[in-house]
């Protein structure tokens, strides 16, 4: 009820505050006989760490996971998975302009209003911190994923006005992590850089695009009515911070189009032997792989918008607790474009939805399974 | 589990297929002592009804909605209300040609890959005819929010490329169900309209775009991290039938401002008495009127992008169950455009989770209440 | 939230009061696949229903479901089934001199007091009338554990001081449906039966227990920690009208039992060809057939306390709304004793409990099932 | 689902194992403003932590909690409290005997046969040990309980044979943990020590009860139909390691009674000053303070009967991986009688379900808040 856990099976509950002595959380209902690569995990909490190149926060954080239990030899055994991620690298002087300030577009005021008290120091738990829990949850949800061959593929998109104009199966996805800005374009990528590195040194900030595919999805994932799949897919990336959009397939792009171009006509896809495993799939894809609520077995896509981040380092107008007028100017470690540290949480939440669904959808038939 | 409710605390869950004998459904956890107004309720399944007009399908049903419970001399009494609405117009002969043939960009296919077994009958649970329940349910949310002087206003702003330019604030938004496409930017009813009734004759279908606004919101609605305000309605607006985007306050075209240009500065609202009920407001609304997933007081805003009807009255080459090539082509009674019956659907789901937001937000905070 | 659903994937809801138009409910996550034997479930109502002999309440009620949705040509689609059972023989004048006054150990005073608003007709919400839709859940329930070879039976082991002696093994299960009483000893239940009827006739009332058996139930059913099985058969139980206490196994009597004497060996059962089909048995079952939580293949066996009814054809003291002492006098139609019209309450609710459970069971391992 | 959480406002989630780095958990939904006693937390703690007398398990664990988030100096602030205790004391080679064998009345059979695998090391998460969490969190709410004057107290009435006779309102509740047994009674105190001592030497064990009164709780607690506070108390104490049976109220003594004696008749108890504050009162309390499932504001009582320890110092016949018939001999440290320690975990759960019924109950009615 206080919104602190996502997922129906397997779920992720997580705690922690930018300046507190720790972060973590809870990863309750995997399914038990996984060997976790804890290694990869890791590598994950380093594609979302602060400090990577000039263009994010310079705060330094080790983001260290430290799995406490759920574990025995490296193998799930099906109970839940405590971790913790400490905090070394608090700065909370640097906040303390701020305790009695709004910060414009920021949660101070709603924090403030909704529970009468907040940590004011680096955000408290509205701080993007948080989202390195997600990380971890996202990186055992990849685990189980590989098992059976989905992939979550994300890269940034959209810089402003810098827009990757290529199908994503143009693009060799293997490369976003290769770059500072998670863009698998190259003919993009310095300029994107080079784009945020401008704003950066105007003490501005900056917004875009998080696009994700998921391939491999098997056909049935998602109940339809309230719990569709873009439905909880939607949730999940709105719940991350600063995005405000989200669209899946044609998205608002196919508003425009009749029926008769968007719709998405069947066919028997050949298997590899004649007359084996044929596949049913569709020759064009604006559905985004979700008809009904439900995956039909070809490529998940969708687009997530990201505003600029609210920290700058500008003066601006802003009120006190009093509701007196006051300026305020951004200090602290901040990241001037929030997209490429966003990339691994887009492909995070995606895979725990997946792997959600995918459990969910074991209880939907009659299976004498005993 | 298999995602037919929706709500925590106000919960509505839904039953019922196109073709059987009756949809319905349950709203837990309503308040009690609140007066019902049932009128108001069949007002609200009649701007959803078919048959309204030559733009909508011709199904003739009255909707006419029964409650069987909750209520004591008209008043809710705190325990659950359930509700049927039965099916009287179905012409499931309508239907025997789609019986084994999966209709391009509908559910047919990814129902029977789920279930193993599927009511093609008008689309059986996938049909739109689902969201008269939904719009029971916000109904009676509406009626809550009365006492909270919160109203939900939603409106076709786009329909193909026909949109409204104008900003909400500049039109009359109880102008909206006056007109057949609920449009409330009387120039461009009679375009919009006449467009949507040559696709018609075309038997193309059209998509589009239903804005909505809810005012009057209190601050502190929604939990922080996983279930955000604007999270809660994203999930929300996505489970409707056909929606393929959702986007809050300045939504995809934010991510090209700067955030100097995006933030929203607060400053202090003087109340009618000098030094009395002064309020925090921001001087522009770019957030959307949710701040780190919290209503902070001004309007929230958002944009629900809808796909064209995949039904349309054109052959299409499909497949059957025996993955044979076929072609198909629409028959019975279809609307070539979802966007004017969208529009009640979009408020009802609002409201649903506005209503649920507030009463969730009683518990976060030390009363001392007993 | 409100409390009116049950089950975690297998999940019911229920509606309605005791004198409004009609009690329903809705099942959810019921699996696809099921032909569904709708006489089954009426015959299960029929156990339940009022006015079966003497000594059960004279209403008369046909209690007839009609199922709405979820069944397509008999077979269930995984959608949800929406069900009602109209109301036909409120005597709601009975029930005016109750308006005003809290009859003694009723829910009267606590539902006037948490609401502000009560149904007093016939007790509302808080009759025994419910009942019925778990009945019709459990009815369900059961089919699916048909497939299962599970078997769920409930009798009464106890009305008032008369108690069964022998251990259930030595009972014919069968026979018990074949009384009024529900009692399987033949020795016992015309003893029971005239008891009963005295009491009645004293007007006073009287209680007892209802025992359960589940047989068949695999190994691994339940989760550990707060999902036990038993616990959430404690809750299932104690959440039937009238009902004070829970034991499973060895129960109250297992406290005095050294854990020398109380543990249950294992030993491994020959399977019917020498070295096939091996099972994991133990010796005796004090455990109830649940160990740390989880199903382990024995017998299931819990015993259910009710109190006597609280409406007794006497005269009480009490208070009315004003908080005046006044007399009150049970009115209307009443059982003496509840026990026999529980037993199928208390087999459906076992039922609802495992079959979830069965459900959430097919979730915890590691299964490339697509 | 995995069941690792308990509570819907006020929610628990627990994890760890018995020999893994540390225990742990998540409390959500904890109302902000709360000026949380650490200091109050860690005493209870040590009133469940074992080594405290020769009859308890003489493992040495601290128990100390560290608090990692939730809080601002030192109140808090309605984020999530993630907490760690570590395991230090672990004497894993304790239990290399039964890594293979399944023993008596343990959870190792059903573990291994539900999950495929089990962290055989002191039991892993079936261990007690996680009952530790439930106690930080039961020492949460129990401050939450201050502010409403509700108490807590539970107190072992029952070992072996050995049974306290008076009523709780003639003991002296204070002085249940001045003495190793836990036992207000003090004519039974060393009784009972002696006799678990004399159990403990025997290498045997013995089960007991718990008895539990929740005083000054509010009118209007529980949610009637399945959420009833006494199904969900029931639900609490069943989830607790090593119960067999709940009762509330007059419980399984009250199936003798007759309606006449049972019922609870309501008075008016003045308030202390002529006609103000005159309170709704019954003159018995058969109900255990629930009627209708929702509290009456008399005193909630109720009993939770455990069994004797399974693990015992004697030789006994089990079966190991090959199902082959071997000899199990307990080994490591272990309780001769649970009840002791259980005595704060009963409370806990007892405090959880109240106050997450204390917030769900804020929801009910219409109340015009903002």
């Amino acid at each position: 009820m206080a919104g602190n856990s996502i997922g129906n099976i397997f779920k992720l509950t997580t705690f922690g505050e930018s300046h507190g002595k720790a972060i973590g959380g809870v990863i309750d209902g995997c399914p038990a006989g996984i060997e976790l690569d804890i290694e990869f995990i890791q590598n994950e909490l380093a594609k979302r760490k602060p400090g990577q190149s000039k263009i994010t926060t310079q705060r330094k954080e080790d983001d260290t996971v430290e799995i406490l239990s759920g574990l025995f030899e490296g193998v799930t055994t099906g109970t839940p998975i405590g971790f913790v991620i400490k905090n070394n690298n608090q700065k909370s002087t640097d906040y303390s302009h701020i305790e009695d300030k709004f910060r414009p577009s920021h949660a101070d005021y709603t924090y403030e209003s909704k529970y009468g008290i907040r940590d004011y120091r680096g955000g408290g738990r509205s701080s993007a911190r948080e989202t390195a829990c997600r990380v971890v949850g996202g990186a055992v949800a990849k685990q189980i994923l590989n098992h059976y061959n989905v992939t979550v593929n994300a890269y940034v998109s959209q810089v402003g006005e810098i827009k990757v104009l290529k199908h994503y199966s143009e693009l060799d996805l293997s490369t976003t992590f290769s770059n500072p800005v998670r863009c698998p374009d190259e003919n993009l990528t310095d300029m994107m850089f080079n784009y945020i590195d401008k704003i950066r040194k105007e003490g501005d900030t900056i917004g875009g695009i998080v696009s994700c595919i998921v391939s491999g999805a098997p056909v049935g994932l998602g109940e339809p009515v309230f719990d569709r799949l873009e439905a909880d897919l939607a949730k999940a990336m709105l719940s991350i911070n600063a995005t405000k959009g989200f669209e899946i397939g044609s998205g608002f792009d196919g508003i425009t189009q009749k029926g008769s171009e968007h719709n998405d006509e069947f066919f028997c896809h050949p298997g590899p032997v004649e007359g084996l495993d044929n596949k049913v799939r569709t020759r064009t894809n604006n559905s985004g792989g979700v008809q009904g609520g439900i995956s039909n077995g070809e490529d998940i896509f969708f687009n997530v918008a990201f505003k600029p981040v609210a920290t700058i380092m500008q003066k601006q107008r802003t009120i006190n607790k009093k509701l007196e007028e006051v300026e305020i100017e951004g200090k602290g470690r901040h990241d001037p474009c929030v997209l490429p540290r966003a990339v691994p949480i887009v492909e995070s939440m995606a895979a725990i939805v997946i792997v959600d669904h995918l459990l969910r959808n074991r209880t939907v038939k009659l299976i004498i399974d005993n």
